[in-house]
């Protein structure tokens, strides 16, 4: 079993029904997120939730996922570690709490709750088509994404 | 000993460190809360929170402070009852789940987080020199405010 | 108003099915915090909380409930001020919390995590006809507990 | 890599500070779960819990930690997925929602709180030297531990 305690997890935060722009750059995401060998954390539902899962078991990857219920059984197929908080939405500070670096993919109010944590937490957030506020650098592709996520870890 | 559980309760949140306008826009936004008849609703700390507490004890208001530590001693001078939560700042849509009504006044990342959970939670949010986001309601006064909060409850 | 924020306040805790010995004692209990001139807090439900509350309001107490729920509709009639937390069971040890001394009256294991939790958050517990554990001082009737929590407090 | 979503979970729950037995039968627990190919779930930190984790390790178990704080870095070396929770001893209850089966070793209040949610959540708890109370199963060794485990798994 290869050390999951070293290695860095990456937080994709997003919406529950994402237009297929941003499912695709979710899938994607979760690809390289994987491929670079970080662990892919998320909320374990559905729309971006799923679809950068989809993309993180597509390369092997690890994905935890963060789930709102009480029970494993809700969340996507491609959540490998699921952890059921019965928090409801007061789960998604955790999302942040269990990522070192997040990007945001579309998304909603949900989202927005994120990316303030991440910011209270000081956590870097990238942005893929997703709230204009600041404090969320917006980039135009998955692949720049896991550029600067690599540089931000490479410099740590 | 009036009524409390059948007033309305209207939340004010913001930042810790306002400017001098922001103070006083608090301050009298709780004056007009507790003039009116309602509970204010905050998270029982400094800045927009205390100053909002002081204007609505000046008003003979009650203040309802969901704190963020495990101590009732730790809130500012005005609360009257003191919720400690144990939770930090994961304690930020309990101050949402507490009011009928949202005014946020100025504020970074924590008022936000709260923006977010009370649209979330379907409140409507008033702003006062704030996050100028999509949900939040731009005013230019507390009088502006405490108008359309009237109005809000009288169509209910 | 009198001063809400310099009154100690006793938790009672307890089972939401108790026989009607317990319900008889969780009334009398309530009506004596309130006659003692403490607040009551509980967790705002059926059974014990809501026989302690319609106690203490007999005495024109003031009552505070920590509810499980999203809404402050959910809780019984005797609550004045109820505070909704969304929690579910996981708002047992914000109870704890919001009180300075503790009655257990009858209960099952909601009523045994908050027994636990009182002594983590270094509580004294009272119990009347309730888990039969260390960290429970058993006590035969309310009198009995008003009489130890007033000498609790005057000891301060 | 092993389908660990598949994988059933066996929580471990106890004291900080155990006796030698006790360590001794955490770090045992911890093998004989791993090898009998159970994900080990428990609160990451000291005592009970790391020693079972260093149980399980030494099987090439995979560990989950469920931590009170804000960083991962506060866990026990043999954790291999830390959950930062930042909710204290309020994360007590989400060791037993992350787990289908306990195991009680020693323990103090905060074992209690456990046991009672695992209780209210409806899970089995099998007791070595802990809490002598309605609801858990005694048991003598790691090893009766197991089977019963196993049939219990078997039987579902």
């Amino acid at each position: 079993m290869s050390d999951f305690s070293a290695k860095k997890r990456v937080g994709i935060i997003g919406g529950n029904l994402p237009d297929a722009q941003s499912l695709k750059n979710a899938e994607r995401m979760g690809e390289l997120i994987a491929q670079n060998g970080y662990i892919l954390v998320n909320g374990g539902m559905r729309g971006v939730m799923e679809a950068s899962a989809r993309g993180a078991k597509s390369a092997n990857g690890l994905v935890i996922g963060i789930l709102p219920g009480k029970s494993r059984d809700e969340c996507n197929a491609f959540v490998d570690i699921a952890i059921p908080t019965a928090l409801g939405y007061m789960r998604n500070p955790m999302v942040i709490l269990n990522s070192d670096i997040i990007v945001a993919i579309d998304g909603s109010y949900g989202t927005l709750t994120e990316i303030a944590y991440a910011r209270i937490y000081n956590r870097i957030v990238f942005g893929l088509n997703t709230w204009n506020i600041e404090g969320v650098i917006p980039l135009s592709t998955p692949e720049e994404a896991i550029q600067r996520i690599n540089q931000y870890f490479n410099n740590q």
